[in-house]
């Protein structure tokens, strides 16, 4: 699969999380001569945080973190690509617990400390012997990169590719932040390409960092952030089976505590960690299957923020505007189209309509003197914003997606096969 | 454009509606050498129903429709297709005005009494004298008609013509029944084919009958029914600013009025009223823009027959699942994401899954001795049948739908320009 043309020039810096080592696997499962089995293994219990998908028919792998999440530590995250274990009924259960139990069993902590991460083809049985027996290797290459004293960050980015199904790059990227004088990081990577919605779609994201954080304000935080980020992304509407996004905490930094949520350092590392999830979206945005632009949605004037929210996702959705954006089209009718489907409230004669900055709709009309040039012109570019007003309230928000184009058809009429 | 490969092979029988008269005409407003412009008047004030868009920017002539069906009885439907008067501020209102007043004056009627319909292009302004000019024309056209006893059934087949916008072929059908020995005709006439969803998308529906039914036995049928077949189709998921449904009954059969919906003559007509209207909505899924496959959803086993719609939808708009049958892959793992995200109860170990007839997943897992060959083999038809049971109550419904193919993205790529 080429590179999307949408993808960054180059991996970020990722710098190394102390408390977490990193280790990758050729299982075979369904991909051939590259890793596609990721373990992340915390020295020590490590806080955790999680959001998991809202689908009704969540995976076994996703019943299991359900349950570790409430435990609040874990030491370890497994994570295999090629096989969602989804809709495997009792077997995708025990293939789950058998796993956590191996997991646990080599690095000497409980299988209640274990959380795992499944992605790939739904509905076919997944044969835990085919991770479990390269988890020993698995060790070793932990413990050699630990005692050489290897780069971590170079882990970080082996990780970031071993968990890829149909993505065409790796993303990964980090921060750097500085608490009281203690100097924090936070690194993480995740996967996804098509089947990303709101709401937890097949998108993985696993994140580490060493500050010391208080579990309720730490889960928190990723609940919040998720929605601006993980949650405001969309490329196809679609939900999957098996979304998991996980936090977790080492406390390595040397950090004081953070414990309240109002606090400085709370703030400061709120939003570093928003830039960090913001930036992991749009990287999956940027490999939306057969994706060709980048598209910012701004809506203001909503009634509350959620419903800007609401309405963002119903113009990303629309697959009319998705595809005349594809075809460079400044078809703005289309836009007030998915406005008014959207069912939130919105003033039809307030709303206003802008396109790369241009206005075209204002009070509900065209505007008088209206020139279609500039906008046409910046329809061609590879980032596209749109931004509406629905001229009620105060409510706002920000929703990223990418076009519909032939090769997402193409991607999607054949992929199991 | 070429015609649609799910088209029927050739129009039904259309039988003319005792009341009514019908003329069309050529606008140019947006297309050139075809009608674009049709008219159906009622001698007498027929009573009226409508279904009409939820869209929160509902087009003019939407809100226009609104008001005289409050009014429960109206002398003519006028329709332009090629611009939708929406979003035009208030000079769409104006030409609503205008339009409605110059046909109540070309059959000395009040504007009240005037039914209007505008497809097509949003946003751009429409001009009421490019279509007010052609009234005089059709008036006389229909007076000819009248005179010389022409065959009426072939000027719905005109009119249907005239209200395509992106159609390739023209929708309409008809069906005759006999309440209490006395004959009574349904004719009607629909178009549609992108931006087709539940809600009422961009499909515009007309349909006359010459029975005499009490206006609030007509609005609560036509309710119903709407929602068990326009309602229950989707091409793109997107919802139009001007989807319309309107059904006139002259009462010129001789039949007694039907006046209680418990009644047998009541439950004959609204029997013959669905046959019609899901065979109007199946026209339009059959001329999904780009569509190669037509597929028949069922569901069975959820919570209630609204749960089992939505279900059905989810299963139905998923890009994943209309690109899947696209490719003819039997991939039945998305049907379990769709109905996972769905948000509707369905209780993921006792769900099963069917496509050609084929039970592949029972229980919540794949069925032990599963055998793709059949299914496979009916991937290659033009019409699939997916059947879901939820597992968890009574709930059913039907939707229908099509694939999602390179065409779509061809045809919504570059349709304004």
């Amino acid at each position: 699969m080429e590179k999307s043309p949408l993808a960054p020039e180059k991996m970020p810096d990722l710098h190394p999380v102390k408390g977490f080592r990193l280790a990758v696997a050729e299982s075979g499962i369904k991909y051939q001569d590259r890793p596609d089995l990721m373990l992340l293994v915390a020295d020590q219990p490590a806080v955790i945080a999680g959001v998991l998908t809202t689908s009704r028919t969540a995976s076994a792998p996703v019943d299991w973190c359900r349950k570790v999440l409430e435990g609040g530590t874990a030491r370890a995250v497994f994570v295999n690509a090629g096989n969602a274990n989804a809709f495997t009924g009792q077997a995708g259960v025990d293939t789950v617990e058998k796993t956590a139990l191996a997991v646990a069993d080599s690095i000497r902590a409980s299988d209640g400390e274990v959380l795992l991460a499944s992605t790939g083809v739904i509905g076919e049985p997944l044969d835990a012997g085919l991770m479990i027996r390269h988890l020993p290797a698995m060790q070793q290459s932990m413990n050699e990169a630990a005692s050489s004293h290897q780069d971590l960050g170079q882990d970080w980015e082996q990780a970031a590719e071993a968990i890829r199904t149909t993505d065409t790059f790796a993303k990964a990227t980090s921060r750097r932040l500085t608490l009281n004088g203690v100097e924090v990081t936070i690194t993480g990577i995740a996967k996804g390409s098509g089947m990303i919605a709101p709401d937890m779609a097949t998108m993985l994201s696993f994140i580490a960092t060493d500050a010391a954080i208080a579990p309720a304000v730490l889960q928190a935080m990723t609940r919040r952030i998720a929605d601006q980020s993980f949650n405001a992304i969309t490329v196809d509407s679609d939900t999957s089976t098996s979304d998991t996004v996980l936090v977790l905490a080492s406390g390595m930094a040397g950090n004081a505590e953070i414990s309240d949520p109002a606090s400085r350092d709370a703030e400061d590392f709120a939003a570093a960690l928003h830039d960090l999830m913001v930036e992991l979206a749009q990287l999956i945005v940027r490999d939306g299957e057969g994706a060709t632009k980048f598209i910012t949605i701004t809506v203001a004037g909503a009634e509350d923020d959620q419903a800007a929210r609401r309405m963002g996702l119903a113009i990303a959705n629309s697959p009319l505007v998705k595809t005349a954006i594809a075809g460079e089209d400044a078809n703005w009718g289309r836009i007030v189209m998915a406005v008014g489907k959207s069912g939130e409230k919105a003033d039809r004669d307030q709303l206003s309509i802008a396109m790369g900055g241009v206005v075209i709709a204002r009070d509900g009309q065209r505007v008088a003197d209206y020139d279609e040039t500039p906008v046409a012109e910046h329809m061609k570019g590879q980032e596209i914003t749109i931004a509406v007003n629905a001229g009620v309230g105060d409510g706002a928000a920000v929703v990223w997606t990418c076009d519909l184009t032939h090769g997402y058809i193409s991607i999607n009429a054949d992929y199991r096969s």
